[in-house]
This record gives C-alpha cells, structure tokens and sequence, in this order.
C-alpha cells in the first residue's frame, strides 16, 4: 500500500531523532512539524476505536470535524458514527465504543468518524506529511515502526475541547519512554519530559491512577466506562492506521 | 489601594473553591474565567521579575506584548525592561534579569516591561475579572490571598512561545497542592493534578530536577543562568502584584 510518507533527510539516518509532545491540538500549531511523523493519539477513546475497527477489517475511515458533513455522508449512504461530549447522535448508526465494530459490522466497509476530539485532532494534523494513529492496543506496532523510520516523531494529544488531558499525556509518556530506551530518539521538549514523568508516576498502578482522570469521570456518568480497560490494554493488534488522501487506512 | 476585584457569587462563601491549571497562553481561552482570578506565572523569568520589582519599590509597571508598543514607551521618557528569546533589545534600558532592579534602581518608578513570554501571558489574561503574579518569590503570600477570597483559581502558565514549560507547571502544581491542603479548594481539573504530580516528583530535589528543563538550557547558553536558583526560592517577598487598568501595581 502506497502512502504519503516523509522521507528523512540524509543526515538523519545516522543521527538521533527527536520526539516531542503536544499536549493538545491548541498547542500543535506552535510545533515545527517539517519531516515529522506526526502521531495522534486519543485514548478515551477515539484512537482506541480506530485501531478496533482497522484490526477487525474496516477498508478505510474518513475522519470529519463537522456534524454537518458527517450527516451529508449519512444521506449519501455511508455508515457513520458520530458522538459529541460522549454521546451518539440521533442521525449516527453508531457511537463511540469499540466494542459495536465487530468484524461482522465493519469488515470491508467505509466509515465515516466524527468525534468530540479525536477527529478535530486528525484533520488539524492533516498538514503533517505523515499523519498515523496509535493507542496502548497498538503502541507496540507503532514504535516498531517509528524506529524504523528515521524521522523526528511529534505526538499529538486530542486532549479534551483543547484542553489537556491525563490519559493522552500517559500514554505520550509511555511510547516516549521505550522510544528513547530504544536508543534511536532523543528529547528536550519540556512536555516530553513531563508525559514520561508522569507515566512514571502512574504505570505500577494504572487502573488506580486512572481513577482521577476527568474522562474517566465524563463517561461513568453516561454509563459508558466499561470501555477503559480495553483502552488501556497494550499490543491487543500490530495495526497501523495511517492518513492517506484524506482517509484512513491500515498501512498492513 | 482600589483594585478591579472579583466578588464571589454567595454561594461560594460557603463552598469549595475550585483550581484550574492553563499550561499555556493557547490554552487560555479554552476555560471559562467568568468571576475567576486569573494567575500567572512564568517562572524563569518574567513573573519572579515582577515580584522583585515590586519587593524594591518600583511604583507600577506596563506590561506591553510588542516590541513597537514597548519603543513608543521608550521614546516617551519611559524606564524600558524588553527582552525577546531571553536577550535584552537594543533600544532597551534593561534585559530580565531580577539582579538589575535594586531599590536604587526603580524604588518609586514606572517600568514599561516587554518579555518573550510573560507578558503576553499578562496581557491575555486581561480579559479576567482580577489578574495577580505569582512566582516562587511571594508563593505563601498569594496562597494566603486566595485563601482569604472565595474565587475559583485559574493558573495561567506563560510557558514557551505558547507550549508547556515544565518550570511553570511545577509552580502551578506547588501552588495548588498547598491551595488544596488548605481545605478551601479542590479539583477535577487534568492539568492541575498532572501538575501536582510533576511538583511532587520533583519537588525533593529541585535543584536536580530544573537540569533538565529546557529553559534553563536556554538561559545557559545565554549565560543568564545566574537567575535559577533565586527564581526557585520560596517566599522572599510577600507583595501581591496585581493588573489594575491596565498596568500592574501592588495590592499592599
């Protein structure tokens, strides 16, 4: 499968690569983002469900950032899911939990995918060369795959209405960690740090520190936190969503 | 001294006040300030800057975002303090560093002050109801203010051209850990917590710890790094800096 990748210039085959940390998409925009793989990343759980719909067959996923286009595709006839601040919307076949995408639901099909955050973050990071999805059910895959690479990485977390958000800085912390243990990145990004501090803090007792998080909070209130363990469990798939024209795709 | 102040609604007499944590200026406009006071802090240097302004008598001082502004000032007859990415301006009287402004200096004098960060970081928070500076120099002092108010809190870290500055978000979080050991405020707020947890990963060996802040990298290289140790002292001086039409003065 062919895709918009960004070459690394020559130098940086034989040099570190760096790695830095947005902690929201209102912060993206101060990043140099030239040559850079950019990771975006939204654990609570637009990222999660992603990586569920490529591992169980879904073709391809067209992210939106407007309610209205994601009900012009509904009349055109595309399976759509929608949520805004947890919920699904009336028009939406479906909401946003990974566990309606069987391969039963999705396999071979186009979904159209609107979300409160997660889809705002893709289509603001559509002006990277290289725009890939990950979550802990693939961050194996990922980092295997950034190593390959030799480009600068910059993670973007969703965040929460542009605001920060505990679960996208953890895993940002996570990935940044066995990325620089790795041997092949380096950081002096301040949010770099931080996320990996924080992941410190909180990976002994991941289910105890995730307690605290306000999205935690937001979907026990709608009923919908069932879904947290599964979006916290590592290596669930090796898929390896990547934007292309526009569209997800899976990159194997 | 008369000081636009925000009155608590009466119900918050008897409630918990609540502390939010902005890690940037590009995250500001993303909480709602309504009845707010707004704090901001930029720790190396621009708010440990002011406090020491003010420990030593200086009269008031004009925060200006932009270097033309801050010209016009000095064309004027002004004392002009302007510094961008940590260098003093040409046309300048002074650059950023506390050391400068002894009581010989600028007791009784109007300083116009320009900085990289912080006072952009001022003058977007204008926008609030009351605004005070915060840095480690006069930390006991605003926490026995906000103490002594029943307002929510709103922690605006001035970070670096918009993105997160760790040095920042540990005040943010010493700051609030304390406010929240009080009794009188609480949270649900990601960063505010993320914050107290970088404070207390941190906080047992400081001095160790800023070897990594990017900031303080800056500062070296500039050879202005003279500063860091006195910009992490606690309690030095008890004023309370606050913006008053426009231009900031102290409240006792």
């Amino acid at each position: 499968m062919k895709h918009k990748g960004a070459w690394p210039p020559f130098f940086k085959l034989i040099a570190m690569s760096t790695i830095d940390v947005a902690f929201s998409p209102a912060i993206f925009e101060r990043y140099h983002i030239d040559g850079k793989i950019v990771v975006v990343v939204d654990i609570l759980r637009a990222t999660s469900v992603i990586c569920t719909m490529f591992q169980n067959g879904v073709k391809e996923i067209i992210p939106v950032r407007d309610i209205a286009e994601a009900k012009e595709y509904k009349n055109k006839g595309y399976l759509v899911v929608a949520e805004r601040n947890g919920q699904k919307l009336d028009f939406a076949d479906f909401g946003n939990s990974p566990f309606y995408f069987t391969p039963e639901v999705i396999a071979g099909k186009t979904v159209v995918y609107s979300t409160t955050n997660g889809t705002n973050a893709i289509t603001i990071g559509k002006s990277a060369q290289e725009v890939i999805i990950a979550s802990f059910l693939n961050i194996s895959a990922i980092q295997s795959y950034l190593q390959s690479r030799a480009n600068d990485v910059l993670i973007m977390c969703a965040g929460w209405k542009g605001k920060f958000c505990l679960e996208d800085a953890l895993f940002a912390g996570a990935m940044s960690q066995n990325l620089i243990h790795s041997g092949k990145f380096e950081t002096i990004c301040d949010s770099t740090n931080a996320a990996i501090d924080l992941w410190n803090v909180a990976r002994n007792d991941l289910n105890r520190y995730i307690e605290k998080v306000a999205q935690r909070h937001r979907l026990k209130k709608l009923g919908l936190d069932d879904v947290i363990d599964y979006c916290l469990t590592p290596d669930l798939t090796d898929v390896i969503p990547v934007l292309n024209n526009d569209r997800l795709v899976s990159l194997l």
